[in-house]
């Protein structure tokens, strides 16, 4: 594929469907929506609002991290604190389907379409890429971002029409644009991270404090990972307990699992096989985080397991 | 530790406590019971009576095969079918605790107090080791064997007094009189199981067919690292499930966890570092079992972890 050429018809497009009109857009500093923001950016300029919304669901200091990456771009971010709206919406839900249909309903019909109310805008860009679609319309998987592929017309819905630029690449051409964008490799580098966020680690209830130990367990697990060269990795906080012994005392522990994956494009992956010295200081870091007495890695490949949980 | 004297010494100390009257015991076909239950029939030949109850929690074939191996010892094994009694005390309980509770309950209070006012034994033969008495009096974990240390009178309770030949010994000292007593290598080599069997390789609750599902995760485990030179190895059913993905449609499927520890006395243990190719292959079997789309490796040195789960 000529990504060059990929990248001037998207601005064209972009700049020619919004016409003199307001577009705003939702970055989440994944690289999908990373490079949304810079073709939106460079297709139509101020004409863009670009805002990052923190959902209390983000990894330790990610919502900084991000906005300071655009602004060193010279993109303006805006910061949304809409945390306390997303743990009400997902307190007592435990079924992974109600969980990421919170999670929609809360960004979309709640706080997204008052804010491009605000915004006046009439355009929402948004970073569908294809495998976000065929998991979908496949029944395998909701993405929480597959809007009109499930026959919702946001347009009477939401009062905005979708502009989706990325809907015919996979990750790997995602990635590629995004080197041609000279985006900094934090951004095209990054691994995947799903939609729903560290709601997406976690089995069972999303609380606060639950999400307080998945995101130290991911800190952990970025970390030790970081040089793998494994295509994603990620910790995920179960629901059941199991039985422990601390001071030699009888405990009963939270379970973390860590999964680190093979892949080229998210669709197939296979368990990486990580050096038993890696795997040990994993386990021995994430079984200090308070309460937590187990640490297990998936094995699985995809199919039959996807890469998340929920 | 002299052994042979051991041996000698217990002998004599049993055929003194029960004289003319009548024993019994119960065997699981682990090295424990099977130890007592050579030393019982040593000691005093037919006044023992050794049953093997059935209680559905057993891995596959297994009543089967331990009678058998017993009757080709030369000693008699009377096979007591109680599954229904034990799936109906375990119907809808998921706290370990109370779990280990309903077993010991039917077990002790209704079963074999019946079994033993059957028999006319005043005695009963029991497998306590020094590590069972040390983490329950701990608070670490009940072992459902323990009755006289948790200060319960099993006579004024149940009309019989309890014999304890090997509660001075750890499993390393059990194993050697074992072998000193030429039991096959098949009960003597064999890895530990819990008393509650395969009702402690579930976490939630009991039931019939999920005990199917772990009864055949256990075969592949048992079978995959027969040669492995580990201590223990098993698997474990959770309670939560897991998103997959199977003939490209989304599934919400179990999860089984993979242990295999490195020990020499069950009081410390570390995972084994297994090859590569072994895991993958466990992980393809465990994966082939209906409803399965997980299987996780336990990393977690004890403590802070337990062998077991529940």
């Amino acid at each position: 594929m000529n990504y060059e050429k990929f990248i001037q018809e998207q601005i064209a497009y972009i700049k020619k469907t919004v016409g003199k009109e307001k577009a705003i857009n939702a970055l989440s500093g994944g690289v999908d929506s990373s490079v949304v923001t810079v073709l939106g950016h460079r297709a139509i300029g101020q004409q863009l609002k670009t805002i990052f919304v923190d959902n209390a669901l983000m990894r330790k200091d990610e919502p900084e991290r991000v906005v300071g990456i655009f602004t060193r771009l010279g993109i303006n971010v805006e910061l949304v604190n809409a945390r306390k709206e997303f743990l009400t919406a997902l307190a007592g839900i435990t079924d992974p389907e109600h969980k990421r249909q919170a999670i929609t309903d809360t960004f979309y019909s709640k706080l997204f379409s008052r804010l491009v109310k605000e915004s006046g805008a009439k355009f929402l860009l948004h970073g569908t890429i294809l495998t976000d679609i065929e998991e979908t319309t496949a029944g395998i998987k909701r993405q929480h971002n597959i809007l009109s592929q499930l026959g919702i017309d946001t347009e009477a819905a939401y009062g905005y029409s979708v502009i989706e630029p990325l809907k015919t690449l996979r990750k790997d051409g995602v990635r590629e644009v995004a080197r041609m964008l000279d985006l900094p490799a934090e951004l095209t580098e990054r691994i995947p991270f799903p939609g729903p966020a560290l709601a997406a680690r976690i089995v069972g209830e999303v609380t606060a404090e639950r999400l307080d130990i998945v995101r130290a367990a991911t800190v952990i697990v970025e970390e030790e990972l970081a040089d793998s060269g494994a295509f994603q990795y990620l910790a995920v906080l179960l629901n059941d307990r199991a039985t422990g012994i601390r001071n030699n005392k009888r405990e009963f522990g939270h379970i973390i699992v860590v999964r680190c994956i093979e892949s080229t494009d998210a669709r197939t992956a296979t368990a990486t096989q990580l050096p038993w010295e890696k795997l040990n200081s994993i386990c021995e870091r994430i079984t200090r985080i308070k309460g937590v007495n187990r640490c297990l890695y998936d094995l699985t490949p995809k199919p039959p397991a996807t890469v998340e949980y929920v």
